[in-house]
């Protein structure tokens, strides 16, 4: 790879980025582009913008942008159709902003003529994978520099004496190490490393910075009625809103109940087990309540082909094919059986946990008429249920005899 | 189909079944054998000899027999090391009874030269193609009786008089119509029908017979350690117990935290909707824990690909296939990634909630070692994760290549 | 059901669908609506037209259709989007005719009033299943009328004696049993019953009618270059065409060369196996050819994701499920592979077989350099496959370590 | 890594992997092992075995071994049971040797103290993978050496002077570029690269080195009848044989018929799409008749089942993972199913292609007696199709309803 001459970098205005950003710069010689995003994290972006300053970059070249509602309309709302859940229980929120921070780098690229673009996670992790495969999926031509895979600063001492030696300003609590590292954007904080490290320790109460210990949580339930229209949730209580404002109540809501929270060892990409902490709870309510309005609104042959294909999309998305032509299928499938998945669902929280107790639709499947245990007017020919077994029935029996005339004979 | 000469009746002893065993004895003019089973459902089974007995049942053609260990080893603990959940969400304890009981009345046929069985199930529901096809399954020259889709007491005023016509006695609170229809077993309590077959409206607080309510139980979380062998619970806070006794310990301690609830509208496999209330203490306590052993013991191609196949299976399950050879083969699969899920989670209840907080076993593919954030002593060499994504993302790099440059032509 | 009082009868015109068009009228004293499709079947159905009237059927009540183009376009090619083959090998001839059938049947009955369809396949096959899921699913209230299922004409000789006390005209080769029993559409002939009965004996050499003996095919051999867009052929050799026209021609190019003989037990849905002979000599060009282009358009992820659904889509299509949400939502993953499978392919057809033997496409992903022998220029770093296998092996090292490790302390 | 001490090398006696042993003891200055497997390549081993010495090699580090049962039986033979077809096409016969090289390479290692294996193939190649991935999961801590990456001997030119300046014996014929490269064992012969890398030109005639060309096959057909037991060819003709002995009879008798010639562009693991020749006489007729024999004796749910993995089961072997968790539990689900897979297939060979024409078995499942469109003596009832197909079209009535409530009010 010849040397970059222009770099976009994602860039958070943290000590870490900030010490990316300067190294590039000496590294390479090369004019440095800052990405910094606001995906709902909860950060201020301003101070961002004067850390680059401070750092040399060019006011041009500094792009500070509001991608919220983005994010929720064109990821992860996509993402819930499928319920998707990686190994069982995670609901994907690091990697699922992957592709959009890549998108976003790769197009400032291609406006400010970047041939490089650069990200700050390490050698280790999903992330990296899921930063380049989505920046070289939209365009095959970039550079992607990984500072971590390349660099020598390979321990905190080396970090803090490089920032020291290029005048970064480093703010107190971030000379020690931190006990964690975390993730945040609108759909949830993950923690992990460090104090996290040993699945055999539980993870302390610190940890959680999103969601109340449920022992904290109200003694009172809360009910919530989540309308979804084509698959999307679309309004709370009655309220319409827009995607992001959706999530945004939904994990106020959710993290005042102490909802969302998972203690996972998951599968990284790369080969090696890790464990996290996540932070779910707005995203937690959602998939609940999307479940909920599939129970009644999603024929049997459809939901069962999408549970079955559920684990492959989830696995694609964790592992960084959001630009793949496998995901998009999938996404093609997923998409085509959710136009009549609107109706409202109601759920209950209460001390840590989220359940759907009632739902209704215009779009119902559900025919009273034919399930009830009263006379049903002629819906339901019980003496069809006859046939229907024994057809079923009929190659079991024939194993079955099969079996019976060569055990007889062997 | 000539007329059943003998017939086995899965015979609880209760109302209806009593009903059916006096029809099949006047319809048919045939004996009648009784199988009444204790597979945990919390009931005298003594009072069901005394009815039968009552009701013309010889002595000798009485059979009860107490499946518990059996039912909980060779159907619960198999199916709980897929991790089995019907549409997301149903730990399927109904189901998987069902191909226990017909083995049974199977095995009481052939050993009392009965050519028919009987069961209690309406012509509406999952429970006949369960049975039924269990049965076929086992012996294909077995008849299959199945009243309720036949005879003519369709409504509960004529099975009322057919009782009393036939001095079968009938408890004060049966005649009117219970509020809604119960199964139970050592794995849950279902309630469906009638009061509950609005799926718009809430469950009342009656329903619920094996859970404290959420809000009821303790203000203090348990911690309990399940401890698995081979993908099997073997001990609970490091007392070893057989299969049937552990699971009675953890509906015990799940049913006082509030754990196990669970709303559902499912698809039921003869084609409508249903909404059915599940109680499931013990198993979701069990399927907590077991996947968090297997976050630590078991690899991810091995856990991807039961995944992958898990909804299959579930289905399977749901619609009465246990005894095919499709659901075996799924069986070995499964229980060949179960070698090494051997270990002790330690999981958290309360207020209806159970979530895993820890784990640890020898077994352990987990390697701190290779995840850490710390200096890893060339155990993983981040360098590699460069060719790793560069391969991986070659493909997509040569699609985004070709739809430019047909783009460009196009 | 109520009794039918208009009834739209799938009508071939022979002996078969003339009696129970006779026995319609006579049975439930309906009024009888024809609807007779050309399909390709090779037959003149102008004859029909003339015995529905000699058989008392009003003119206006008479439909005669050339179904050609759409059965190709709209159920044929989609089909073959997917490369579907059920159970490994059959094209599914007879199974994607039958939704076509019942939608103009269904439509008929709309337009005309009629209450109810009727078509003339046995209860033990699949063909009933097709027609009646398609009805079923076009049109929930109509009523299905399928005569072989009620009447008592259980014997040859009972249908002669009804079409003779009918004045049905019976000619002299109908009389005596046919051999076998045959299906014809523009896709396939199948063949199948009485004589083909024993899948140990082999097939008689007179039970093919569209393709010649393999023996008898030329001694040389035919090229054949066909041209795909967006997933369906377009052209032969150049020569753009219509679909029913690219497929006429297929069949007569095959069926000289002997191309496309099946002999095949498959699982009907029904629950036995049957035994059928299939011709599908088009169509067998048709797959290789297709597979052929897909092999340099389209994506490696996006391939093995189609075929890992193919069987279920397959399973879909001979189950009579056309009409489903889940066929449709596999269809929507389908079509979005194949916007880019446009290009040509070369296929040599030889005594019986077809095989691809060179393809071209300005969709190409094939690149001569990357995967040179030659030196590619840097276009590919050998050293990356290092770090891509140590990171796809690291997970199989710890599971050795671990093995080791257990396997130490047993 | 650190250097090497002792290598054991897979070693053809060809002029690359003698350069290979050379360079390995000049490069690291370790000793080398060589290991040479009769694969049923069909090349005399001795030679290889002179040559080593002649290029220092002990006596006693030298390995000759004849795996051709063990290879047939162990791999082949698994793979086989699972009809397995990489791409809907390829026969995996170069993927499936390369675990059993590791295997052999890894055991030698441990016995004979080294500490590292070697092999010849190339960075941009599947083969590397899967000696590698099958190496490391069969012992960890192995070092594996891959020449190609390393060294800088990249082209010709530089090969023959290392050769030379090394005394390595130049047969004439190698001095040039061989036109294409090949890899033969008992299961195929693969040709691909140089001559054959542009995929739109017509594969030379040249190529072929284990088939006839159709052309050239015999004017009559030849039949054949195989016997399986439990899923494993045990005869061919009524003649029992070994498993190495039954696919060497019919590569010789698929060969003379020009059988299993296959012109494929398919897609490597490592991203790229590549075009191979292969011949796969005695595989591509086991194939057909294995699944000639599951015809008849295989469940439509086992069959079904074992239908939609095997695309998956394929990629792994194609991607190296034949020694992974995976594809043991695939592995076990396949074997559960082939109990039965007991009998014969008669097949005809003619002018390139194999069609099964006959089966038989004791362990038929196939019913006569249910399938006849003869009387049936009650075997079948006719009218339990009814609601059979009822109970299956329930669902999708009820979706026509909604869709159309829907839509009347939309």
């Amino acid at each position: 790879m010849s040397k970059p001459k222009k770099v976009v970098l994602a860039y958070s205005g943290g000590l870490d980025t900030s010490i990316i950003l300067k190294w590039l710069q000496t590294e390479y010689g090369c004019e440095v582009v800052t990405f910094t995003a606001d995906l709902g994290q909860g950060e201020e972006l301003e101070p961002a913008r004067a850390k680059a300053v401070t750092l040399g970059i060019a006011p041009e070249n500094i792009h500070i942008v509001d991608v919220r509602e983005e994010f929720v309309r064109d990821f992860v709302f996509p993402m819930f159709r499928a319920n998707a859940l990686y190994e069982g229980l995670y609901l994907l929120g690091t990697s699922i902003a992957r592709p959009l921070i890549s998108k976003h780098l790769v197009r400032i690229a291609e406006e400010t003529g970047a041939d490089a673009v650069a990200h700050g996670a390490t050698g280790k992790g999903n992330d990296q994978v899921r930063f380049e495969l989505s920046a070289y999926a939209l365009n095959p031509a970039i550079k992607v520099i990984a500072p971590w895979r390349e660099w020598d600063l390979t321990s905190r001492t080396k970090l803090i004496e490089f920032a020291e030696a290029n005048q970064i300003p480093i703010s107190k609590d971030k000379r020690g190490e931190a006990p964690f590292s975390v993730d945040a954007n609108l759909l949830h904080t993950s923690s992990e490393g460090k104090a996290l490290e040993n699945p055999g320790d539980e993870a302390p109460d610190y940890v959680y910075q999103r969601t109340v210990a449920p022992e904290d949580a109200p003694d009172t339930a809360e009910m919530l009625e989540i309308t979804f229209e084509a698959g999307d949730a679309v309004a709370i209580n009655g309220e319409a809103m827009s995607p992001a404002t959706i999530l945004t109540r939904l994990n106020e809501i959710g993290g005042r109940h102490g909802v969302g929270r998972l203690d996972l060892v998951e599968n990284r990409f790369v080969g090696m087990k890790s464990r996290g902490i996540y932070e779910t709870p707005g995203g937690t309510i959602l998939l609940e309540a999307h479940r909920g309005i599939e129970q009644i609104t999603l024929d049997a042959g459809a939901g069962h082909l999408k549970d079955s294909i559920m684990p492959r999309y989830a696995e694609l998305i964790y592992n960084g094919f959001w630009y793949s032509p496998e995901r998009e299928m999938l996404q093609a499938l997923i998409d085509k059986s959710q136009e009549h998945v609107s109706g409202t669902v109601r759920v209950k929280l209460y001390k840590g946990s989220v359940r759907t107790v009632a739902r209704w639709s215009d779009h119902s499947l559900y025919s009273e008429k034919h399930v009830t245990f009263e006379e049903d007017a002629g819906a339901y020919d019980q003496k069809d249920a006859a046939g229907f077994i024994r057809l079923n029935a009929l190659r079991l029996k024939l194993i079955a005899t099969r079996n019976a005339r060569v055990a007889k004979k062997g």
